[in-house]
């Protein structure tokens, strides 16, 4: 049984990473993309399960404590984090995996599954991430502030990535991430086990 | 003006390599699949300047010496080899070349453009390998336990390989081998201008 891939993928608010991951989720139901924990509250139109776990500061201090998180960051005074378990059980059965988590996270993550792939997924233009920031309705103008320092810092890790992805059309940045998906299958590292069972190594 | 990729693909007789950069070619007009020289004569079926461009031992001599290949190999008692100007055109001018060569030629290259990008195409499985070259009716047992031979020899160079692609299905290795063209015009080093040109490095 060959493991799974790991696909880490991050990205600064506004780049349309959740927006992506729903279609790379709809597009390969055999990709397993692990939901990030959060006690941040979810925004207008969020869900629970779908677009993040939102658990309770106590329920996820609780967690923390039991050592069930791969990786945690707080970010915006709240606390994300992505639990352990599925990822290991669903790598282990074959099944590919999709991380969204930020640049603190993907450095954890690379540190536990050091065959990982990471990929950051950036807006086309720093004019149309501003622009993506200041239209979400419901954040006022000094939360936009923070969340443009906040993608300044992000972006400023973009060379500890493997990938960027440009994403303007999202069917192009989605094809992006389904190319990187099957050609990292093919690379050499991946297939020794393959090869040697065909006694091609 | 980004450069254009290039992408060597190299495979023992019998991998259906030169199918699958017709496939490619055909697939991908703005991909330029170069067509390397020889001395060896057409088989039935073979068409100068599609699948190679045939050379007399004399020709190929002269363009030898006047320095005009990248890389030259002898196999099965002729010569091959790549010119090197129209690879160094099409690179210039963006285009992405496909360069169906053996893995000494590949060595070669990979010296002269450390950042090309390295494809073996496998057969499924050794008996599907020899039962290819034995259906090739035009070859005698002397010329089939050559090129099996020389298959063993070229599968030994793998591990100097980016991507491994098993050609069992046309279509799939196909998709796998666009998948790779895709993904690494994704990959971090190679955007550097790009990003920088954006303001995100």
């Amino acid at each position: 049984m060959t493991k799974g891939l790991l696909l880490v993928i991050s990205a600064p608010s506004g780049a349309g990473k959740s927006t992506l991951c729903l279609a790379l989720a709809e597009n390969r139901p055999e990709v397993w993309v692990s939901i990030s924990c959060t006690t941040r509250p979810p925004r207008p139109g969020e869900e629970n399960g779908r677009d993040y776990n939102f658990l309770s500061p106590e329920e996820f201090e609780k967690r923390l404590k039991a050592g069930e998180f791969i990786e945690t960051a707080r970010v915006h005074d709240y606390m994300y984090g992505t639990l352990k378990k599925p990822v290991d059980d669903a790598l282990a059965a074959g099944k590919d995996v999709a991380l969204n988590i930020d640049t603190q996270g993907a450095r954890s993550v690379k540190a536990h599954f050091p065959d990982c792939v990471r990929t950051f997924i950036l807006p086309p233009s720093w004019p149309v991430l501003e622009e993506r920031l200041r239209k979400r309705a419901q954040d006022g103008p000094d939360v936009i502030a923070k969340r443009l320092a906040n993608a300044r810092g992000e972006i400023g890790h973009l060379a500890e990535y493997d990938y960027v992805v440009v994403n303007d059309r999202l069917q192009d940045a989605l094809d992006d991430l389904l190319s990187i998906l099957r050609a990292e299958k093919r690379r050499f590292p991946r297939l020794k086990e393959e090869l040697k069972y065909l006694s091609f190594l």
